[in-house]
């Protein structure tokens, strides 16, 4: 009673059918079999409750629809040989493989920027872990990462799993919109892979992913609900707020670190790794790093926090237990960057709090408001302009870039990128701000 | 076992509890239940075959949303009396009462333009329904109906039934989306309301409906839903083509009028009656106008048309044929409108055709296409700036108009009017076009 | 940019693929078009106002499932030649096409029992029709009739079109449920047919179709679903009472026809014919009868309903006032069939009534108690034991019959026909009930 | 702009309105907030990836439900004082408290059957923690632990709270059928609300809580949904291995500590207190004990499997990583519990296999075998005939009690306790089983 496919129940597409072979032999490892433990939405769950969804059901869901986009694709007269279709299914399936703790959240502290300025992505860990897979494999892969690096000669491959308009796109709008319960997030990804096709249909090196006329108003829809999903979740002033007091904590751990405080000494063990053994963004592809990097997920880190919620360092146990027991720092967005002197009349009161609340001593405190005090800019570029645009295909056969499109006139005011500075500070403390939203 | 409340079934919202009393006496009257057979859409079931829904379960929509939205409102400092309730129900209940058959498709062939430049909308017809219900009911709609004139004096009531966020269109985008299965036009309804208030609460004459900031996104993508539909439904090119057709249909039988062809006998009375008796859009108030305007709906339509399919006019005969059939004439949009010379190029091609076909004497042919071919322009206000303009409350206290209000950067390209010219000509005719769309 | 498919917008199943070519010639149609006139649930819009959805996306869902089940059944080994398929989809698409005015309520009083004792079925017509069809296409429906049939001898063909699990039920119990808002009718059709195979997969002549083990669950919902929708819309009470309203109307109509009065005589054209040609259930053949069959639909019913309310007997035109405004009589459900006297006894009530409300002569009282007066039994038969019942193939590779299957133990307590009897009568009228529901 | 209700967005039931108050700060309280690191599942999301919801989203959706009840029941003329709707709620809302790490899966390995027989159920707990959260909370939560011990003398309100139609199984059905996208778990949850009321309606000690006669088809469809949620989902045969790996490597680690190696001695300091202090399920009051179990979530327990994967006993190395990387035992229901001889032949092959693999020594594999190799009986009680059944009020007036309602077949051929036999064995033994499922 087999059959060549196993199903899988997901919520948002309904059944997902994995072919046998290499993608469900992918699924079955560790390396895959992690992403389970890996919360999709970061920290938005403390804000969304239902947000607890994997990179797990996300990176099946994009598999899912690089499916549907193939069968499209095909049935409009685009010819693909076998190995074509495994790859560009795999490469979708790994494309966040590299993903760490709460996904985006705690890259900076995990891998900090290197000497040479090199800043951590997770696709270069899902590339370095993809080739390691590709070496266990015997080269199953080459196809999957000839495609992910953009190095495979029928490029519109590389499109459906890296741009504007990718099967990663797709799924984590509908997906993080369905768990989050914000209706305006919906976006129509069935019309979008509908009206799809490759220009021209025969998929040379210079042919393209373009979007039919009729799908324009799906396309301004979705760069709308991407805008809106980032202020409106990602860039939720209460998630940056949590955001700001994980990554605090983290760094303060560092900088306390002490093997002889039983509370640190308990971190997770690859976690310490991170932690104390110096290695930086410009490690990825060394064994040790990918080995201890697999090993972590959120657990570690929730595991962790609540070891160090007992740590000797008072601001290090306060931030812990503050972020268990989600008592979170306030968010307050600013109408425009603040000065040096209004930061530093904001370290000041802060600085003041700290030593009333035993979180410092006096002589550390003004060093200390960086745990507590954060300014920074939340950023939001729904469409970007230049590189990989969204090319239409009008009605007269002509290409115009979305923007320039008939009839999408809202896509230009929401092209290039939005940036809304904020500031994170102790609820506790009453900063003087003027004119904030 | 009763309850003060009747349950309505209703796919869109759940379940709607209509208050026993005034509101389902309402609802029980034949001029009410004659909106369970008008369709919502008009003509828009031929492009989405599930969009047969209709008036009926629209205005028990617009109700329950109101029934809603007076619960957030009262939650959050705003009192009212229990006759402002009922008023505001009943006049939400009854705002489209005045539609007649297939909606807005047929307004102006039913009540031509006055001499006197009056033209016909549906509001006028609802407001005189509404009048003769209360004069029935010993002035039961009296608040109902100074709410939806704009009389009353706590205005934010008007607000509610007739502005750019009103019940109406949050129904009906949440409606019409569902039943075409839009997904693009999905709306976040139960987050607009829920971040509605009254400013000031205590709502006095000066008072309006703002929505809170932290709304303002769900706002923007209500403005752009509204857009979406509008291109992708309410003004599809196969919508606006039908539309043609069964507006040269009534022209033409209009212009043809016979009672000696049985066919045209066999029109249904009411639309007899409006057809021939020569009223204009200037007597609504009439009580014949009134009382044939009731007995209307889609059915008097569809049967005429398939009398009028027998009519001994070749050219009435092939228009309502086709439009039974489904046989639509083509919708073209154009870069420009076109020049009067390029008119006149296309009538010459389309008067041929006529002839050709035996449906147009040579002599009348020219002025017959104006029954195959119309030139016209697809209009689209998603918003307008100036007049009722929505609300914003901003986190610092402020009211800001809402193209002005932080964040929604894409309301302002999509304020305005946008116009797209098209023409629409029979499918055989190859009109020679260029640059279209 | 053509496509090898035309996209159709389904609220229900998303975006449906219909074929070019015979598939999509046959939806153009004026027979099939006809369908987008017929209401699918009859007059289950009276009590769910959203359920005015149509035969026509009946019949294109049905399609669509068909598709999809096609699919898994061709991916679990079971080879199919292209004429097969499109024949499958044929047969799936027109088998409802014979569907008359407000689908199953008007077909006995439309083609009346013969006096060799045929009663009417839509199939029936269905088939006439698809013959007709044929002829015209020139035998482009051969394989379609002959799976139709059950002529084709790789019966599982047939089993998809016409059984107890097949494309017509899991489309209208999930689209019935979608419209009338009934969430408890909610079916897993996806998992149903991803639970479907041939077995055994060649397919030959003794093959069946069969639910593989782990889709025995969702079998079992469907079989309540099924039992639900039946009590809860389809024989819903005052569905029954206005499908009896409805026929007594037609009943009165064509006992009093006389073309001497207006109202009667203004009677759609294809209903007249119907009303007073004579023509019986053993005349569905019959050219003419087929003319006019396919020249009815919802419109002419309600059309001819608005003229008989102003009949010149009061007791038709009673009975089209009360049908048009609603106003609907009365179902209970009785804990037994009543007895002859008892019978008699609300007889005698009703007709008092009748004449007190001078719509009847006394003479007639007693006889025109019929048209409003009625008793009879609702049935529902969630499941059948015995003829094609559906079939598990269990996990240890026998096949049970379904009520036998395990785990499914809700199913034999559903199976068998269930009665309900039950009385409909004017609610003006206080019928002495005792024990009644 | 204060609101007397915070906001949480529910993908559920949409937004739920939290008062302001009492409810809020329990939902702030450390006790609650670890409710968001409890997967309301267990593992069910190694079979269904969406469902890693939590108990922190269902205890808020159940309050959610308890407030709707309460408005229902109160429209319908049952009088509730402001203290008796803020005790129903707060009982809601932390009825479920008590859960510990992965809901059911664990409760036996942490808090063993004490010698006196005492077995631990997590309603205990909850009610110890709401009791303690009463002390520091000054008795405010004494109406809530009446309603909840069932001390209320209203005792419709302990109803809605535990029994076979509460606010919980209302919620946890449509919750667990939303995230795993098992399509048959969905349940009219609208409907059976609206049909509820309190009987008779003043609510007196002997009134009880009765579902109107229209709403018994919702309630039939609901046990159904519960039955097959329960076969599909709960004790889905993948669920029941995964829960059998996880209770073993929990045994044995209980079985083999030794503070002497590292990665036990690395166990989350709360699992080490349950693993080696002794607590029963006596002991459930103890202060030590609970405060040690509100410091237990599920992160502790996958952290701890991290670590024992390097456990020195190669068996319990071998549970943990297999648990990790989903490398689960098979599952196979059988047609009746084996006999002591076919266990002890399967053991015996276990045996062998538990030395081949380096897992046991040749003196211990008999032992051993408890770890790998488990049977067990399944059991399901979709509804319990005697005790808090569910009443029906009849159209006559009468309450029945469900299966004995009119119209509900099905029901009672779903009562009573199901139990399906099976074994749970590695999938690397291929164990002769005969006539299995």
């Amino acid at each position: 009673m087999s059959s060549r496919f196993k199903l899988f129940s997901d919520p948002v597409h309904g059944f997902i059918s994995v072919p046998r072979g290499l993608i469900l032999r992918l699924i079955e490892t560790p390396t895959f079999q992690r992403l389970r433990r890996i919360r999709q939405l970061g920290l938005g769950f403390l804000v969304f409750p239902g947000a607890v969804h994997t990179r797990f059901e996300h990176a099946l869901g994009a598999m899912a629809l690089m499916q549907e986009a193939l069968m499209t694709l095909r049935e409009k007269g685009t010819v693909m040989a076998t190995d074509e279709v495994e790859g560009a299914l795999t490469a979708a399936l790994l494309h966040d493989v590299g993903h760490g703790p709460f996904s985006h959240t705690l890259e900076e502290e995990l891998l900090p920027p290197a000497p040479d300025g090199t800043v951590h992505h997770h696709e270069r860990m899902s590339r370095a872990l993809m080739a390691r897979l590709n070496d266990r494999l015997d080269g199953a892969l080459d196809t999957a990462l000839a495609i992910f690096d953009g190095h495979y000669d029928r490029t519109f491959f590389h499109t459906l799993i890296a741009s504007q308009l990718d099967m990663d796109r797709l799924d984590y709008l509908r997906r993080d919109s369905f768990y989050t319960g914000v209706a305006e997030g919906v976006v129509g990804v069935e019309r979008i892979l509908k009206t799809m096709r490759v220009h021209p249909a025969h998929g040379g090196p210079q042919a393209r992913i373009v979007i039919e006329a009729k799908g324009a108003y799906a396309i301004e829809n979705y760069i709308l609900s991407r805008r809106l999903m980032y202020w409106q979740v990602y860039r939720h002033k209460t998630v940056v707020a949590a955001d700001h007091l994980l990554r605090a904590a983290f760094a303060r751990a560092r900088m306390v670190w002490t093997a002889s405080d039983p509370a640190l000494a308990a971190t997770a063990p690859c976690l310490t790794f991170f932690l104390t053994s110096g290695v930086t963004a410009a490690d990825v592809d060394r064994p040790d790093v990918l080995d201890h990097f697999v090993a972590l997920d959120d657990t570690d880190v929730l595991y962790s926090l609540k070891r160090w919620a007992e740590a000797r360092d008072p601001l290090l146990a306060d931030l812990a237990r503050r972020f268990l027991n989600r008592d979170l720092p306030r968010t307050t967005f600013l109408p425009a960057a603040p000065s040096p002197e209004t930061i530093a009349a904001w370290q000041a009161r802060v600085a003041q709090w700290l030593v009333a609340e035993g979180l410092s001593s006096v002589a550390r405190a003004e060093a200390n408001t960086a745990y507590v005090l954060a300014t920074g800019v939340a950023r939001n570029d729904a469409y970007r302009l230049g590189g990989d645009v969204i090319a239409i295909l009008e009605r007269d056969g002509r290409l115009r870039e979305l923007s320039e499109a008939q009839d999408v006139t809202a896509v230009s005011a929401m092209a290039g990128v939005v940036e809304k500075p904020y500031v994170c500070f102790p609820k506790a403390v009453a900063l003087p701000l003027v004119g904030t939203a």
